[in-house]
């Protein structure tokens, strides 16, 4: 079978936008700016990448990357370009050097938005895939319906390993489903990795005798890869559930590997997307971005929340929850449980709940539960009771009116 | 020893600067949005980022990112923020997850662009640096002064290992240093990189029984860990002198756990690299950057080129070039090679040399050297004459009227 693989963009140009596609399909395959004597036709036709879709879409008129060339008034595209398998086989890394590289510093190219990528069976084949997704979470967490109810570990650095232990406590008792380090909190000295870890598990094993439910805590152990195989280890034996990386700081290879030896679920942070997916011109799409992270193998995948701290629409935040949970391919579907976070509260529960379409999710409340006026256990409590409304369709008011930690925090999040 | 590490940012901003600053700096390390119990002022304190500079310069008047919050218009500032090293000791994932990681989402921040980073000692003293650098790549290619003339194998895919090896066995009769793949190349299975390799090496070493030279041949590795180790392995033990890897696809943890384990000097290419440098309000300036892979290290960066095919300012080029070639820390220079290419032939010589001021580059040309009209030799001939009339100051011309390669090149690609 002749597989090939494809990327969608969002192709600007001040110039004649069928020439622009044409040369960016060459620089990405086969073709080069001067006719060189090697070049025989046929070698270059079987590479050569081809432009599958081009079809003009909106304009939205601002200014164009520096440095582009052309007559014209720029105009928006939505391009598909394609690609035999055979020019990389199926590989990430050399898959990103060519939908990616160095077509975005074309001069031709005025703006390039990567929207969508579409990969044959071959790269789920190579690759692990998530070990656990939503199901494996939910078995792991003892959370079998509804959302995962969770936290982050604040301040973000600061605490020491026993103050950290003191909070988690707290919020094991609580009745927390899942909590996790804060991206900023690795392995520095003042909290170091291995004691911060050990302390916390004391004491989530000692709810977890109490309560027969062990809480998932998703340690970052992001660092470089021997440090992070170390340390899953060390989580696996001990009996964690879960772990954490920061997805743009390890990298496709790096993560990779760790993936190709884990056996808990993956936690993945992607601080620094506001870099790729921010820009309108330039970057990466939530959709395309993390179908790269999909098909290596994480299990959960931040999606930020509704009414966020960010600069984020909830729209864009509903469209890559979504994406989360919808399948990459009929045959592999690696699906993966989107997390809410930054400035959750009970209020944004319903809506989640609504738009979303499910609530196999994991929604992660900072202030939201700690800050609650009856300490953290009314706010671990609250936000299960507005999940509960949502599931009921009652009003968040309505159900106030029953629950005085639910009002508390409506009154105080509001 | 009490460290601190800083990164230097141009931040726009459409509401108060000070303000957002602040809330960037909290953000990045202990702040939280909401006043929690637990946070003790005193533990804040230890480890909060600070404001080290804060000064207006001229805004470019452009629109600002999606989803920025604010009354007025924007404004353009430099911005400093330091850590103390105890929050995440001299870890790059974690130091980029820091300098790099949320901030950028914050709708305070109407762009960010990471402009420059200073670390100290501890960040070069556990990590490799460049394993042969400037020296020892002169010494492995047997070029002691001037730049290594080099090209690029094109068509980038298509060409099949036999194919690959006929163009080596001219470019290397025609007199070149150095030879990379192109970033497309790696692993296809028209052209695998076993075949590949060896049947390239074969003419390479065949020239090298007759020259007494070895030509550089930088083999594009890029790949899984796995893979990249086998093939650093292979090269190593078959005489090989230089690997290519693509930064942006392989990540830095992945490369790190390479550099680990390699003898030879790393190529770096920097496809994708358009998307986090050539956008003016977000993503990161080409000396921040590239501070990352020098670290890790690194030899060869790329630069691109003078009047190159692409987007990039001759003055953007040159300042990259000649951050290469500065020392990154007084203690750990981890001078790297610049690597020009794209559009480069005889007509870059003399400005590159006068505007670089050191001819401690590799020089590529693609169509530079195949395309000239009297044969790969003529052309390999024609750009080393072009350096040399730059050192000794003569004009293109000038030197053209006693050399006919000359002549032809500078005629064919004017």
């Amino acid at each position: 079978m002749t597989y090939r693989f494809s990327a969608d963009y969002i192709l600007r140009t001040c110039g004649d936008a069928a020439k622009t596609a044409q040369i960016a399909a060459g620089e990405q395959s086969s073709g080069t700016f001067v006719e060189i004597p090697g070049e025989d036709e046929a070698l270059k036709q079987r590479s050569a990448a081809q432009v599958e879709l081009l079809e003009q879409v909106e304009d939205p008129g601002t200014p164009v990357l520096a440095g582009s060339e052309g007559d014209g008034t720029p105009t928006s595209w939505k391009m598909r370009l394609s690609w035999p398998l055979e020019n990389i086989g199926p590989s990430l890394p050399n898959l990103v050097a060519t939908v990616a590289g160095n077509i975005g510093e074309l001069k031709q190219v005025a703006g390039l938005k990567i929207t969508d990528l579409h990969l044959p069976a071959p790269f789920f084949e190579r690759y692990h895939g998530p070990g656990f997704g939503v199901e494996g979470t939910r078995r792991l967490a003892g959370v079998h319906e509804g959302p995962l109810i969770g936290t982050i570990i604040k301040p973000s650095v600061g605490l020491t390993a026993a103050g950290t232990a003191a909070l988690v406590d707290e919020l094991c008792e609580g009745g927390i489903d899942f909590i996790k380090d804060d991206e900023l909190q690795a392995d520095g000295t003042r909290c170091p990795f291995e004691t911060r870890f050990e302390k916390v598990m004391d004491v989530v094993d000692r709810h977890a005798d109490r309560s027969g439910r062990k809480v998932m805590y998703a340690v970052n152990i992001t660092g470089e890869l021997d440090e992070m195989l170390h340390r899953h280890e060390l989580v696996l034996k001990r009996g964690g559930t879960c772990v954490m990386v920061s997805l743009n700081s390890v990298g496709m290879t790096g993560l990779a590997a760790l993936r190709n030896e884990t056996q808990l679920p993956i936690h993945a942070h992607r601080n620094g997307w506001g870099m790729l997916g921010r820009p309108d011109h330039t970057g990466w799409s939530y959709p395309a971005w993390s179908t790269l992270w999909r098909v290596i193998g994480v299990d959960h995948m931040h999606v930020n929340g509704l009414s966020n701290k960010f600069w984020e629409t909830d729209e864009s935040v509903i469209a890559s929850a979504r994406h989360c949970l919808s399948p990459l391919h009929f045959d592999f579907p690696n699906r993966v449980m989107p997390v809410f976070s930054s400035g959750q509260t009970v209020l944004q529960a319903a809506p989640t709940y609504q738009q979303t379409g499910s609530s196999d999710l994991i929604f992660c409340a900072g202030g939201g539960v700690v800050a609650h006026p009856s300490g953290v256990g009314a706010g671990v409590k609250s936000l299960r009771e507005s999940w509960q409304a949502a599931f009921e369709g009652i009003s968040l008011e309505a159900a106030s009116a029953k629950s005085s930690v639910l009002r508390e925090a409506v009154e105080k999040f509001s």
